[in-house]
C-alpha cells in the first residue's frame, strides 16, 4: 500500500461494487440532506476542539485517573455546548448528539457523567413540576447551574418503588428536606452522574400532584423511547466495525488454487452481520414510530385524555426489553465475528457491548418489563373474549380470536407478519388458559400468574416481534416511497431479510400456531440464503451509509480507510508496557524465580 | 443480624430445606470423598499463603500495575508449587488446580501468565518431541527453568495455519534458528504468556516427523477437552453467585398482604438459574466421557491404530464450540439475573463472562469448528447411504437412515433424546441434499458447501446436542448407581430439567423432524414448570455442593454467608475514590465550570 492509495484496496473495491447511492441512504437515515449536513457540521465543530484526543488511551489509566479524565472532558464538552447556546442559540439536537451513543461516545467512551442530569432529572422536572417550579428550575438545570441525578435505587431495593426505605421529611423551620436512610439496605446506590442534589423543592414541602398520577410514568416512558433509538446507534457502530473488518480480513483457502478469500465471502459471516444491518433500520423505524406515538399520547394527556396511556406503557416496556436484548446479541455477535481482534479493546466492540448489555438491566429490568406488557396483553385477550374493540396495536388479537382456525399459510412478507400475530395471540391465549386451569386447581391468581410467567414473558416477546416486523415493513413503505429505485430495492431486501430471518428463528412458533409446512420452511431457508447473496455486494456501502466518523467508531478494525493492521500495531504501541523494552517485573520477579532465587 | 448469626437468615432457611446430603453431592462431583479431601487441602494450603490478598482490588490499578502484580503473583504461586514438588512430590492435580478456572482464579483473576506454558507448550513437547528431546526439555519446562508459549497467530493470520508468513530457518553455523516476520501482517500476535522463547530445538534443524502427521492435532484436541471441563467451573461459579444472591434478595410484592418474596421464588428467575445448575452436571459428565475417549484414542494411536481419530476430532470440535457458547450464555444470564448488582465488578460476574466468551474464539473459532464437525457428519451420512457401518457416536444416523419414517412420539427422556438424534440426522440429510442440488445447478462443491454452511453449522450443533443429552443421561445412570435415593432423585430431576429445557428450546426442530404434537409440547411446558417447583427447595443446596470457596468465588453477591449488602458496601469503600471526601476533579473542573469560570 503506497501513500497514494491510503484506503485499503479491498474496501475501495467494495465501494465500487455498491449498486445504490450511499449519500442518498445517509440522507434517508438522517431524515433529509439538510439533517445530514447539520449533523456533520455539529460533529466537526465538536471534534475540532480536540477534547476527545487522549495521549495515553484511558484503558491504560487507573480507575481514579479515568474518573478524573471523564469529569474533565465532560466539563469541557458542556462548556462548548453552553458557548454555542449563547452564541448561536442551538437547539436540543446538540444535547441529544452529545448524550446519545453517537457523538458523545467519541469524547466520553464510558458514557457521560452528565447524562442522567439531562435524560432523567430535567425530564422529571418538566413532567412533574408545576408551572412555577418549571419556570424557576428548568432554565437553571439546562444551563448547568445546578446538576441533578436520579437516585431511586437503594442498596437493597430496585424495581419495586414502594419498597424504598429512604424518607424525605420537610422541616418548615429551615425550609429544607431532611433525608434519612435508616438502614444499610436504604443506602442510595447507582445514582449515576458525578454530583447530585436532591430536588424536592415542591417550597412548603407538600407534594403537588401532577394532573394525573399516571403522568409519573412520563419520565420512565420517555427514557425507554430514547433507549430504543440509542440501541440503533450502538448496533450501527458494531456492524460497521465488523463489516469493514470482514472486507479487509482474508482467511483460509476453501479452493486450493485460489487465494484466501475475504471473510465477508463466507455465508456464515454474512449470516452474522447482515441481520445486524437490517436490525438498525428496523429499530430506527420502530423508534421513530414509538416517538410519534409518545408525542401524540402526551398531547392527548394534556387535553385530559388518558385512553392510550396503558397501550403506550405496554409498548414502551416490551420494545425496551426486546430492543436492548437484540442489540446486545447483535453487538456480541459482531465481536465474535471479528475473532481475537474483536476481543481487543482497540476494536471498541467490548466497550460497546458493555454499554448495550447494561441497558438490559437499567430503566426496568427486561423480564419485569416483558411481564408488565403481558398484563396488558392478558387484559386485551379478556376484552376480545368479551367482544370489545381493542386499541390499534393489539387489535390483531380480536381478529384472530374471532376466526380461530389457521388460514392457509402465505409464504410472503405479509403472510409471515400475519403468522407472527397469530403466534402472539396463540401464546397469550394459551397463557390465559393455563392461568385459569391453575386457578381451578386451587391456586391464587398471583401464584397461577407466577407459575405461568415463563410462558407469559414469551408471549410478550412474540407480541413485540409482531409489532416490530409490521412496523418496519409498513413504515418503510411510507418512508421509502420517494427513494430512487436502486435504493428502494436494497431497503426492501433488508426488510425481507429481517422478516425471513425471524421466521426461521421462530419456526417452532410458526409450526405450532400457523399452518406453515416443511416445504414452506425449506423455501424460507433458500430465500434467506438468496438474500445474503443479493446483499453481499452492498454490505460495505450499507454500513458506510450509517456515516459514523472514525473518531466516533473509535476502532482499529472499523476505520473508513480499512488500514486494520497498521492501526492495531499503532494501538499496541500506545501501551505503556511497550514504551520500555523489558518491564521491571522481569527483573524483580520472573528472572529471580527462574533462577530459583526468588 | 447479630454477631452470633453471621449467616444470612434466608440462606440458613434454604439450607435447612435441602432434601439431600450436600456433602454426598460434593463427593459425587469430585469423584469420591478422598478427592474432595485432597482438593480442600490443596486449596487451604494455597490460600493460607495469602498470595491472593489485594489491599486495593486490582480493578482500580492502571494497566501496567495490573500486569506487574500478575507477574508477581504468578511467580509466587509457582514458587509454591515448585516447593511442594520438591517436598512432597505432588502430582499433576496441583498444576491443573492452579491453571484452571477454580483455584487459580482466586489468585490470578485475569488468568495466569503461565497457563499457555503448561497447556500448550508442554503438551506440544510431549506430543511432538522425539524421546531424546522430551528427556532433555520436558523436565526443564515443568520445573520452569525455561518458559515457552504458543505463538501461532500472526497479526493477519489465525485459523489457517498454511497462511502463516513467519519463517524459521536453521543456521548450521550458529546452530540457531533465524526467525523472520517479513511483513506487518506476519507479526506474532496474541502469544499470551509473559515471556516467550521459540523452541525449535528439533539440533541439526531438520524437522523430525511425528509417528503420524495426524498427531499434530494432539495438542489442540487436548486443550479442547480441557476447555469443556473449564466451562463447568465457570458456570458453577456464576450460578452459585446468582442462586445465593437470589435467595437473599427480596423484591416486589405480588400479594398485597405479604412481604416482598425472595427473588428465587419467581419462576422466571428459576428458569434463568436452574438450567445453569443442570448445565454444570451435563458438561461435567460430557467432559469426563470425552476425556476417557481421548485417553483411549491416544492409547490406540500409540499402538498404530488411527481409526477413531477423526471421530474424536469431530467430537472435540463441536463440544468445544457448544460448551463455550452455552457457558457464555449461561454466565451472562446469571449476571442479568442479578440486576444492577450483577453488573458491578464486585459480583465477579463480568470478569467471569469475559473469560468464558473469550473461549468462544480461541482454540478454534466456534463457527469454524462446527463446520469441521459438519464435514465429518456429511461423510458419515454418505457412508450410511452406502450401507456402511458407522463409528459409535454417529451410528444413530444409519439407524434413522434405514427407517426414515418418524415413529410415534414418545414424551419421555429417552424419547426426547431419540428425537434429537432424528433432528440431527434430518438436518445433516437436508444439508447434503441442498449441497447436491446446488452442484446440479452448476456450483462447485466448495461454493455449494459455502452456500449451505448456515444449515451445516446448525446440523453440527444439533448433533452435539444429541450427544450431550444422551451422554448426560447415560453417564448419570452409571455414575449415580450407588448414590443415596435422596441424592439420586435430585440428580435425575436435573437430567429431566436439562432434557426438557432443550426440547422446549428446540421445539421447532422437533416439530420438523419428529411426530411431536401440540399436546406433547403443552405437556412438556407443564413438566418443565413442575420440575422448577421440585428443584426450588434444593437450589441453594445444589450450588453449595459445588463447594467453591469464597476466595475462589470472589463475589460480594455469592459468598457462603450471604451477607450481600455488607460486602457490597465494603467493596465500595475499597475504591480509592471513596478514600477522600471530594475528588480533586470537583475543584479543578466541575466547580469552576458550574460557576462559569472554567
Amino acid at each position: 500500500m503506497t501513500e497514494q492509495t491510503k484506503v485499503n484496496a479491498d474496501l475501495q473495491q467494495e465501494r465500487k461494487k455498491c449498486t445504490f447511492n450511499i449519500t442518498e441512504l445517509t440522507n434517508f437515515i438522517d431524515g433529509g440532506p439538510h439533517m445530514t449536513e447539520e449533523r456533520r457540521k455539529r460533529e466537526e465543530k465538536v471534534l475540532k476542539e480536540g477534547i476527545h484526543i487522549e495521549e495515553v488511551p484511558s484503558e491504560y489509566l487507573s480507575h481514579k485517573e479515568k474518573y478524573e479524565l471523564a469529569v474533565k472532558k465532560a466539563c469541557m464538552l458542556f462548556k462548548l455546548i453552553r458557548r454555542w447556546q449563547e452564541e448561536e442559540n442551538t437547539g436540543m439536537e446538540s444535547f441529544r448528539a452529545v448524550l446519545g451513543g453517537s457523538l458523545g461516545s467519541a469524547i466520553l467512551q464510558d458514557g457521560s457523567p452528565l447524562t442522567l442530569h439531562y435524560v432523567m432529572f430535567i425530564p422529571t422536572l418538566m413532567g412533574q413540576g408545576t408551572v412555577e417550579q418549571q419556570a424557576y428550575w428548568v432554565g437553571r438545570a439546562f444551563n448547568l447551574d445546578i446538576i441533578g441525578t436520579y437516585a431511586q435505587t437503594e442498596l437493597g431495593h430496585g424495581t419495586f418503588v414502594r419498597g424504598l426505605e429512604t424518607t424525605a421529611t420537610y422541616d418548615p423551620k429551615t425550609k429544607e428536606f431532611i433525608l434519612n436512610s435508616p438502614t444499610l439496605t436504604a443506602y442510595k446506590w447507582w445514582p449515576g452522574g458525578c454530583k447530585y442534589q436532591f430536588l424536592f423543592n415542591d417550597h412548603d414541602g407538600t407534594y403537588v400532584n401532577s394532573p394525573s398520577s399516571k403522568l409519573t410514568y412520563g419520565t420512565m416512558m420517555f427514557v425507554r423511547v430514547v433507549l430504543v433509538n440509542d440501541m440503533c446507534n450502538y448496533v450501527a457502530k458494531a456492524v460497521t466495525i465488523a463489516t469493514r473488518y470482514s472486507a479487509v480480513r482474508h482467511q483460509s483457502q476453501p479452493k486450493p488454487d485460489e487465494p484466501e478469500p475475504q471473510i465477508l465471502d463466507y455465508v456464515t459471516q454474512q449470516h452474522k452481520l447482515f441481520i445486524g444491518i437490517a436490525t438498525v433500520h428496523a429499530f430506527k423505524l420502530s423508534a421513530d414510530w414509538l416517538w410519534n406515538m409518545y408525542n401524540n399520547v402526551t398531547a392527548e394527556l394534556e387535553a385530559g385524555d388518558l385512553d392510550r396511556l396503558p397501550e403506550l406503557h405496554a409498548l414502551s416496556c416490551c420494545l425496551k426489553a426486546v430492543s436492548t436484548a437484540d442489540a446486545a446479541e447483535s453487538v456480541e455477535r459482531c465481536r465474535l465475528a471479528c475473532g481475537g481482534h474483536g476481543y481487543m479493546l482497540a476494536s471498541n466492540l467490548p466497550l460497546t457491548y458493555g454499554h448495550v448489555t447494561a441497558a438490559c438491566t437499567y430503566e426496568g429490568e427486561n423480564t419485569v418489563l416483558l411481564l408488565q406488557t403481558a398484563r396488558y396483553l392478558v387484559k386485551a385477550w379478556q376484552q376480545a373474549a368479551g367482544g370489545n374493540t381493542l386499541t390499534p396495536t393489539v387489535s390483531y388479537i380480536s381478529k384472530i380470536y374471532a376466526g380461530r382456525r389457521s388460514p392457509p399459510w402465505d409464504n410472503t412478507i405479509e403472510g409471515i407478519i400475519e403468522g407472527f400475530q397469530r403466534v402472539a395471540a396463540g401464546k397469550i391465549g394459551l397463557s390465559v388458559t393455563n392461568i385459569e386451569k391453575r386457578q381451578k386447581e386451587g391456586m391464587s391468581y398471583e401464584d397461577a400468574w407466577n407459575m405461568t410467567s415463563v410462558q407469559l414473558s414469551q408471549a410478550s416477546e412474540s407480541h413485540c416481534r409482531a409489532i416490530i416486523l409490521s412496523t418496519y415493513n409498513e413504515e418503510m413503505k411510507i418512508q421509502a416511497a420517494s427513494a430512487s429505485p436502486e435504493l428502494k430495492k436494497v431497503l426492501f431486501q433488508l426488510v425481507d431479510l429481517y422478516v425471513v430471518y425471524w421466521a426461521l428463528q421462530r419456526v417452532g412458533d410458526l409450526l405450532r400456531f400457523t399452518s406453515i409446512s416443511e416445504r414452506d420452511i425449506e423455501q424460507l431457508h433458500r430465500w434467506y440464503e438468496d438474500l445474503l447473496v443479493q446483499l453481499r455486494p452492498n454490505a460495505v456501502g450499507l454500513v458506510d451509509a450509517f456515516d459514523i466518523k472514525d473518531e466516533i467508531l473509535h476502532s482499529a478494525l472499523g476505520a473508513y480507510d480499512g488500514r486494520v493492521y497498521e492501526r492495531l500495531m499503532a494501538e499496541a504501541l500506545k501501551s505503556p508496557l511497550n514504551a520500555e523494552p523489558v518491564n521491571r517485573s522481569f527483573h524483580m520477579y520472573l528472572k529471580p524465580f527462574m533462577q530459583g532465587k526468588l
